[in-house]
């Protein structure tokens, strides 16, 4: 596998999986990971669709985690969908992940409504106009609302899911009321809450969140991850997830 | 002070103020003292609406842990707002808290539209038709919704509260989307968040809450507050807000 400037290939400590990297771009964090792990539950055979995929770190890590059939990464970026294609390659998943360079606005045609079984996301964080941008920055598409904004993301999973299907998403906590109230509005109901702390005492920073494609209202809040045992270590939970 | 068959007199630990109980109705938790501590930012001179107040505990706790210059607790329960005008003379605290015994649906003649400066809640907790339920019951009606639901109270706190007023709820977790899609929806932005968890590794079973009337939308999560230390002892943080 070839390599261009600024580029890496990355080990994920996973049944030999690797991904490649550009060492300018946005790469991906602790929670790509975290939400790969929360959407483990994802059955065999399912069809999946990760949007707002970047260099498709998470339809890689679902082919480590669970046996889906099919996972479609769907990225706006024509560079970071091509950096996504060659990571695909390289693991030899071809079969399994398909990168559809798309605005996730526009995929009607790829994936019918109502055809998928989970829709994983790690979406931009940031509110457009939010924080200096650079619009035309990979690294601003992949964290500001620029493209897409939280409701078209959610509005799309709702299109996509199946009935009973599930959306699994990890955001920023500030987002929690926009995240939760934008899901019951779609008809996809949060379920399963799952906050994550940089250690014991501090606030969490991030949420997992599951919603079910019009599921009844009953949240589960799960016991809280920290990720920080002290000042150096992660705590045992961290290190499992991360196989070290 | 007299006291009615069944009933006992508490000490609060604050200030020298106590309240009436009757043993075999509602007595107050742990839920009504961390909602009091954690309103207690109410400035100097407010007027504060305490909704389903029940034998009073709220406005009590409130005039000892703020300066609030006068207290609403709203009440529908005749046989416990007689509970509650007692435990306001008891404290000599008549100046301050007026008990009014109504439907909060039907206070616009006593508290009009736009003018408290705080609202605080410790509602019903269960849906209508969830466990079993007998519709007279006072305690029945304390823990469930029967006379009034999470959107009436929101729709009340909205309506009562300046612009810019706080409403502070104590909540279960797994009413957290219904509360803070209805905050939003009613206009009273939810904006400070906190989870109450048993011990250190166990999920929150309990939140605060407080909602900002015309607020714009940014949540800040509050480090967590955990009630436990061990099996037996209470964390340092509990032990202060009893003052133990």
């Amino acid at each position: 596998m070839e390599l261009k400037e600024n580029e890496r290939i990355d080990d994920l400590q996973l049944k030999g999986l690797k991904i490649i990297q550009n060492k300018n771009g946005f790469c991906f964090g602790i929670d790509a990971v975290l939400l790969s792990d929360f959407a483990k539950q994802i059955k065999e055979n399912s069809v999946v669709v990760d949007l707002c995929s970047g260099n498709g770190i998470i339809p890689i890590l679902l082919c480590g985690k669970t046996a889906a059939s099919k996972i479609y990464g769907v990225e706006i970026q024509e560079e970071v969908s091509e950096l996504a294609k060659r990571s695909v390659c390289l693991n030899h998943l071809e079969d399994r992940i398909e990168i559809v360079n798309r605005d996730l606005k526009e995929i009607k045609d790829v994936i019918p409504s109502g055809s998928v079984d989970a829709v994983t996301v790690n979406p931009p964080y940031m509110k457009k106009g939010s924080g200096i941008i650079n619009e035309r920055d990979t690294k601003t598409i992949a964290r500001h609302e620029i493209s897409c904004t939280l409701e078209d993301i959610i509005k799309e999973a709702a299109r996509v899911l199946k009935f009973g299907g599930s959306l699994y998403m990890v955001h920023k906590t500030e987002r929690l009321v926009d995240v939760l109230s934008c899901m019951r509005k779609e008809k996809v109901e949060p379920k399963r809450l799952r906050f994550i702390h940089p250690s014991f005492g501090e606030a969490p920073n991030l949420f997992l969140v599951e919603g079910v494609r019009s599921g009844n209202s009953f949240l589960k809040i799960e016991p809280p991850l920290y990720v920080y045992e002290d000042k150096e270590n992660y705590t045992k939970e961290i290190k499992e997830i991360y196989h070290l």
